[in-house]
């Protein structure tokens, strides 16, 4: 049976489950390191433009840290203290997922963070709606991955060679996310309970990881990986 | 003769001066060229608190540049095109004045950057209000700049050595942002005659050097440099 991509989580869980706040930390933590990751590939960049749409993606990802961190002091949670242990995963996620051309640092800004983007964007369905806004407005897409598409397209239709190899960094780049998700879970016992039940039973979590599939073959598409 | 910390210019530079665009390209690849170098000296900080405030001092300097992108394309001008003359003078600027401790990078993010801004801020006084504003709005200080005070104040009210060491780093500061300041004028005719013009004449423009000198002073003070 497949996925039903239409099917969406309806809202469960009160806004002061303690998970909340786990989670609002753990997308605090991803927008920091988001950030230090693409100012510094930015520099990978052969042209001026290129720079400028990393560093603006960056940009974006620290304005998104600022609201997460007003809602967390808004609960009364230092962000410094709720990040620390989401750390090591996060870290573990970029090392070993570290792009080691201008190309695979595209594909990393655009379907990586697509990938975590989705399993967020899934969850905030089944959360009150003033929780819900506060996550999907920092998971808002900004328009700067026009000029990502653009440049993986044009490299790809002319490069077989890219492209192949491009089709293995993005399928790694899949799998490595949802091993560092399960051990983020492993270890934040309040937010793997705020994800069961989000999702609400094993079927559903089945669902939700082919819809995710989904929107990352997608997005591979779409970067003309196909 | 003393500087008159008072005395400002006045608006008679009219809003379509070629200078202007000059003005708003220059301005937009010192915002580039601070993101960078924010962003990279975070690395040096020994805290994740420092990491994050040079971070969202970064940040800022990303949105303030997409404010000058936006005002240069509504006069049909292309920011990459516009900067161009400008990414020399600059990127000597920052070559020159690498800062090799964390507290020199927090000195020079708030010494060198307020230097900068006096200057620019002088020249807003003459022109008409709707460029001023985006010359002002650009150059705003972020809140963020509070905890660099905290930092090197402390350090240097801990160590006489840090302190006598950063007190020579401001005068160099000071020093490499006037020579690179001479050093854009001598190249960019339509930018000088728009300073010559704001300031009037030479009294003038001794009056205005004396009072950023008096601020650059008052700033070093601030951080306890004195």
């Amino acid at each position: 049976m497949g996925a039903n991509p239409s099917a969406s989580l309806t809202p469960s869980i009160a806004s002061d489950h303690p998970g909340v706040a786990e989670l609002f930390a753990v997308l605090a933590y991803g927008e920091i390191s988001a950030f230090y990751r693409l100012a510094e590939e930015a520099q990978l960049s052969p042209s001026m433009k290129g720079k400028l749409a990393l560093a603006k993606m960056a940009a974006a990802e620290m304005n998104h840290f600022e609201t997460l961190e007003t809602a967390l002091s808004d609960r009364g949670i230092d962000v410094f203290d709720a990040m620390a242990p989401f750390v090591r995963a996060l870290d573990a996620y970029h090392d070993s997922t570290n792009p080691s051309t201008w190309l695979e640092s595209m594909v990393k800004a655009y379907v990586g963070d697509g990938i975590a983007a989705d399993f967020y964007r899934e969850i905030a369905g089944a959360l009150e709606p003033e929780v819900a806004d506060i996550v999907r407005d920092v998971l808002a897409e900004t328009d700067h991955s026009e000029f990502v598409v653009d440049e993986v397209r044009n490299a790809v239709a002319a490069s077989r060679q890219d492209k192949d190899r491009l089709m293995l960094w993005g399928r790694r780049l899949l799998g490595e996310a949802i091993t560092q998700a399960q051990f983020v879970l492993a270890q934040r016992e309040e937010l793997t309970e705020l994800v069961i039940t989000a999702t609400g039973d094993l079927n559903n979590i089945i669902a939700l990881f082919d819809r995710m599939q989904e929107s990352h073959a997608e997005r591979m598409a779409v970067l003309g990986l196909i």
